[in-house]
Parts: C-alpha cells; sequence; structure tokens
C-alpha cells in the first residue's frame, strides 16, 4: 500500500510551524509496514489544494491529511475533498450533540462558524475527535483510502491512536500492539547503540526511539493474528530491555520522569518538600500535575533571592557571604533547613546559574548544586548543564526526579 | 515568484528526521517576500524524484532541493537533475581542490567515493559548501530557477546564508513584513469573529490567526517596494487591532502571556511575590523562565498542604478550619500574609481544587480563589475553570497573569 501525507496549512508554508505531524505520521505508518512515499504540504487554498488531492490519488493508495478541518473561512480540507470525489455534506446529528456538549462542558459560548464542522462528507465514516471540535473523516472511493485529520498536532495524535490505527489494522486484517520503556540519565545514541543488534534485523517486532530532554523513551511493537501470539513476541523483548536497561528504566510505559517520580512517591507514601532556587517552582510544578500527590507533597519553596533564602529558609548570611548562593554549602544549608520546616522524609534543594546571565569563570552558567536530604541524611551532586535557560532547568529537574527515584528504588530494594 | 521545496530523502519518509529544513527555508524565503506555495518530500528514488521535479517545474518559478548530494550511492538529487535539463556532468577543478585540502586540514583519509562531489551539471553555478563536503549547484533554464542545496541543517543553512541569499536577493522585487498582536481572555473563533470582514477581503496585508491554550496570536503581513509603503498599509491596520482588541492585547510581539507580564514587571521595576496551592509552582516556574526576573521576583511558596499554609503563610488555623483551603477568606489571608512576608509591590496567592479529585457540590473540580495585593490592597477573584487538572492549573496561571498585567497597566495608564 503506497501511502501520501498532505499537510494543510499556510503556517507550514511561510514557515511559522514545524510541520511534526509528517514525522509522526510516517513513523507510525511505517511501523504497520504501510510505506509512505510522498509528503505533500500545500497552503490554505482551495484550488492548489485539489490539485495536490488529484496528484495523490493518481500515485497513492492511501492519503492522509492533516489540518483545514476548523471552523474558520480557511478551513476548506472536507470541502475541496467532497467537491473532488461529488459527494454532498451533510450536517452529522451526533458530531452537533457532541459539539454542543463540549461548549456546555467548558461554559464557552459557540459562535455560528463552529457549527461548520457539524458537517461530514456523505458516507463518510466519522472519526471522532477526543482534545478538540474538529472531527475527523474517512472516505473510501474509487480503491482509494483518504483520511482526513485534524492539524494541532494533540488532536491529531489523539485520533491517530484513537481510531485510525484500528481502521488500519483491520484492513490490514491484524492486531498490533505496544509496549513502553522510558529509560533516564543515557542518552538516545547510546540507548540505540544497546539495541543496534536488534533494530538492525528488525521485522517484527519493530523497535522505535524518541527522546526528549534527558529522558528516551523506547517503543517495542508486535503484530500477530491474536493477543497470545503477540505477548509471547513481546514478553522475550521485555526480558532483553531489562537485562540491557534495568534500573534506568523509570517507567514501564510512556509517563515522563516527573510523573513516574510522582507516581511512586504517593505509592510508597514518601513524603517531599522542596527548596528551589534556579528552577523557580518548576520540579515542584511537574510534581503536582499528578493528581493525588497532595497526599506526599505539602510544601514546596522558591528561594529566588538571597533574602527568601534567609528568611524562609534560615540560610545564615555568613555562608550566603563567604561561599555564595550558588554553592554547595548554600545548597547543604537549604536543604537541611527545608528537611526541619517540612519534616518530610525526603528535601529536595538546588541552586544554581540558569543564565544567560550571572555566570562567571569561576561559576559559569550551567553550574547547579542539589540536595536531597532522606530522612536527615543530605548529600550534595554538583552539575554541570548546558544548554540555555529553559534547557538547564529542565535538565536540573529531570537530574532532581532521576536522584529521587533512586534513593527511593534504592531504600526499597 | 512561486517557490516549491524538495526534501529529498527517505529518512524523512520513515520519520525518523523531523523536516526542519523546510521549515527554515520557509521562513527565510517568506521575509524574502517569495511565496513558497508546495512542500514536496520525496525518498532517495531516481524515478520518483524526476517524478515531483517534472511536476515542481509544471507549478513553480523557484525550485529549492535539499538533501541528496552526498557521496553515497543513493545520493541521486544532482544525477536526476542534470538529466531532466539533458546537461552532463562535468567535474569541477576548484571543487575538487577544496574537497582535497578538506580532508588534509583534519587529517582524515578520503575514500575513492567523495570524488562523487566534485561533478556538477555543465553551466551550473556552483555554491560552496561551508560546512561540509558537498557543493551546492544553482540551475537556470527555461524561465525556471533550481537551487540544490545539501540535506545536513548545518550544511543547508550556510549554503544558503553564505550563497543564496545573495543569489536571491538580486532577484527579489518586493519586501515583506509581519507584526503580531498577542490576546488573552478571547477564544479563537470569537477573535476571528471581529476579524471576518477583514479576512474575507484580504488581499495585502493577510491576516492569520494562531490558537494556544488562552491566548491567540494575530499575524498581520503586508508587502510593498519599500519599508514606509509596508509600514503606512500596517499602521493602518494596528489602529485597527487596537480598536478591535484594546486591552485584550497584551504583547505587539509573539511573546506568550508569562512572557509578556515577565517583561513588563522587569520594565516598570514591579516586584511580586507568589503562594500557589492548585498550581504547585506553575506561575513561579513560567514567571522564572524569564531571564532577568531576579531583578523583582525573590520569592515564591507553594503551600500545598493546610499545615504549609499555616507553618510557612501563618494562615490561620480557625480560617482554615472554620472555612476550608478552599475559599475566599484563605486566599486573602494567604495573599495578605505573604504581602507582610515579601513586601513586595504586587503579592498573588491562588488557591483552589485542580482534581480530578477532591471537588464537592458546594466546591466543585475548577473552583479557584485568586488572591491579588497590589500595595496594601487585596482583591479576590472567583473563578471557575473546565478541563482537565492541568488544564484547570494552566487556566488558574494565565487568569493570574492576566489580572497581574491589568493591574499593572491601569495602575500606570
Amino acid at each position: 500500500m503506497k501511502c501520501e501525507i498532505i499537510s494543510v496549512g499556510t503556517e507550514l508554508l511561510v514557515g511559522d510551524t514545524l510541520n511534526t505531524n509528517a514525522q509522526y505520521l510516517s513513523r507510525e505508518l511505517s511501523l504497520l509496514g504501510i510505506r509512505v512515499l510522498y509528503h505533500t504540504t500545500v497552503g490554505d487554498n482551495p484550488k492548489r489544494l485539489e490539485d495536490v488531492m488529484k496528484i495523490a490519488l493518481g500515485r497513492s493508495d492511501l492519503i492522509i491529511t492533516t489540518g483545514g478541518l476548523g471552523p474558520t473561512q480557511d478551513d476548506l480540507t472536507k470541502e475541496v475533498i467532497a467537491n473532488l470525489f461529488g459527494k454532498k455534506l451533510v450536517q452529522d446529528e451526533k458530531v452537533k450533540e457532541d459539539l454542543l456538549q463540549y461548549f456546555v462542558n467548558r461554559e464557552f459560548v459557540m459562535t455560528d462558524n463552529n457549527l461548520k464542522q457539524t458537517f461530514v462528507p456523505e458516507d463518510a465514516v466519522v472519526l471522532t475527535n477526543p482534545k478538540g471540535t474538529a472531527p475527523g473523516v474517512m472516505i473510501r472511493e474509487q480503491g482509494k483510502t483518504v483520511i482526513l485529520l485534524p492539524g494541532p498536532p494533540r488532536e491529531m495524535t489523539g485520533m491517530f491512536e484513537g481510531s485510525v490505527l484500528k481502521l488500519l489494522n483491520k484492513e490490514k486484517n491484524q492486531l498490533v500492539v505496544s509496549r513502553y520503556y522510558n529509560i533516564s540519565d543515557i542518552g538516545e545514541s547510546a540507548a540505540e547503540d544497546r539495541l543496534l543488534d536488534l533494530i538492525d534485523v528488525q521485522d517484527n517486532p519493530t523497535i522505535a526511539t524518541y527522546a526528549k530532554m534527558g529522558e528516551v523513551l523506547i517503543r517495542i511493537t508486535a503484530n500477530g493474528k491474536d493477543e497470545k501470539e503477540i505477548s509471547t513476541l513481546l514478553d522475550e523483548y521485555e526480558t532483553i530491555m531489562i537485562q540491557r536497561f534495568g534500573e534506568n528504566i523509570f517507567a514501564f510505559s510512556k509517563d515522563s520522569l516527573a510523573e513516574a517520580v510522582g507516581k511512586l512517591l504517593i505509592e510508597k507514601n514518601v513524603t517531599i518538600a522542596t527548596a528551589e532556587s534556579c528552577t523557580g517552582g518548576l520540579i515542584a510544578s511537574q510534581l503536582t500535575e499528578q493528581p493525588g500527590i497532595s497526599k506526599v507533597f505539602g510544601l514546596g519553596i522558591v528561594s529566588y533571592s538571597n533574602e527568601a533564602k534567609q528568611t524562609v529558609l534560615n540560610v545564615s548570611r555568613e555562608t550566603l557571604e563567604t561561599f555564595g548562593a550558588v554553592s554547595e554549602e548554600t545548597a547543604r544549608e537549604m536543604c537541611d533547613n527545608l528537611r526541619n520546616i517540612s519534616n518530610a522524609d525526603v528535601s529536595v534543594a538546588v541552586t544554581g546559574i540558569a543564565g544567560p546571565d550571572g555566570g562567571s569563570a569561576e561559576k559559569p552558567v550551567g553550574l547547579v548544586y542539589i540536595g536531597l536530604n532522606v530522612k536527615g541524611n543530605t548529600e550534595i551532586t554538583e552539575c554541570h548543564f548546558k544548554g540555555d535557560r529553559k534547557i538547564v532547568q529542565q535538565k536540573t529537574a529531570n537530574k532532581v526526579f532521576h536522584l529521587i527515584r533512586k534513593s527511593i528504588v534504592d531504600k526499597v530494594e
């Protein structure tokens, strides 16, 4: 099956938006054994969209479009494709009901242009949008399959995972199941190196790696006629993953490091407190994205200024003056004193230079001290991170989560 | 001049590589006033590459390709295009010399396949590669301009900035300038509704809207022969934008709400402190993404538990017991006491229920109290947000930023 991905949106052609959708779909389709031979991007222009659709229908069997399904005037993908196949747009009652409910739930006033989204080409399969208002559409005509997905990546991936994957698998008469392994403290190239022998001969299962800052997600995907056949294949690979990555695996899921640590703290009932300088609340903020975290997290302090470090965290003026705010000694006092204030099982304190200003030859941008107190005993980790302000902040947070996780896992095992 | 970007490489079609080249070129070309109408991606396959080149020559005046210029067997772009124009590949002595020198300089041994890179189509303009070995090529034939650039982003951008920009500048006959207006507290459809009359007749300038959570970015783009002509057009639209969106415009740029507020605080030298319950540090964290914020931000407290509210923020036990942690009274005490601890010009406190648990009929998930103290005077805003935990947290943060901004702008104007 030859496939083409058509991305619709002038924002892509003027360079405002990076086309991550085409990459996501290419990878997903490749893992399903579908050959993607072309990507095409075209603006919100009906004539040019029609032209590229005609070219695509001439050379591809499966065409997946993204973008142009929303409520505004320049959202034209459905209209152009319905017209091309000589189909009318008809209002779908279920879609209309969902749309009205969407606005009721959010207490938004619905403007009339939103109703445009309730019209779909006649005889088309409607794909629900779990993350937004614009439904997707699948049309089969003249031996071709055309699937229309929304442009915003969250909505597009939500619809792909929720509906399209099933439809494509049905067509191939097979089941596909993926398992995920999320690892920290190993780079993507290094992780891939450890998998090279498997990647080189991959067929079923297939292996894909996705790198985020400080995390590498490994996905193992197997296909087969039934669940048992697939489980056998995946179990074999799970053993290999554990052998090769061991305690670097922080989640057997797509959970981020912050999520995994949040869940672990709740599960083990380990209380935690945070004192942040250069991360400015990022660690507390990412921890508290986790539902139920209030069971173990009570207090975070963002002691950005020296005054706040003295007033709220009781760091001595002498320490700040002798060693500076970014020093092992300040990190230690922040951590020890936080432990006394909070009485938490784990207290963590960070102080560092996120940049772009504030660095010196002796204490450059990226220097961060992390204090970790576990049941009264404080250990300091000195880190040197590269990157801009946001990257230094996120790398610091990830290192903290890695250290917290390690301390709990080591204690428990 | 209609332009098409053709990206060559199977790694793009299987999703291994994100196509950042197409975005970079689109942006650069748009700024030169060149309209990019299509992106096409094709694999390292001579027949399909030839087909997409033929389609491009039929609809575009300027075609820029990236990829397929290297030394390996599957690098075929030069060969396919020379063949299409009926041109021979001839060895370029200067390119050969540079290539040999490249390897001498790096003390690498040159393998023979590298010599493939010294052959270029006859009569073509050779573009030197400041960051690698494969030269680029420009061909003008039959009223069309075809520019072949290497695939690795460093090499591609180096060649674009070093050679292509100059060549295109000679040809350009107009300038293009965009202005941005970022607005809060209005949805995308509602914003577009207010612009519909302009969008319907748009030609020059053009209008585009981009929605993020709680923010809508409006871009106005004009073209003309010189800066003055463009400024006149854009000034006229700026007046309209201010009339229609007024104080909802929080940035005359692409800045996010948090960035705009961070910059405003620094610019006006207004000091700020935060006390967060349900947002868990998100407000402090987004503020401290802003470089230089330490000038105005000293202290943030994440008082997640009742104990922390009492110990660190001195909220009275009576208030917590009588009215509950999520109440106007608690928000007021958090805010007042934070003001006393921090002595900041603006103190902000939030307490609410982010969910999914913890809600009741009387105090449902999404109920948030925001306290804002400006120079001693505290005002409470009661909010009811819909959405999941993360959305409630982000909406709360955005509302806080909106209120902070309003208080500063109102005070100043």
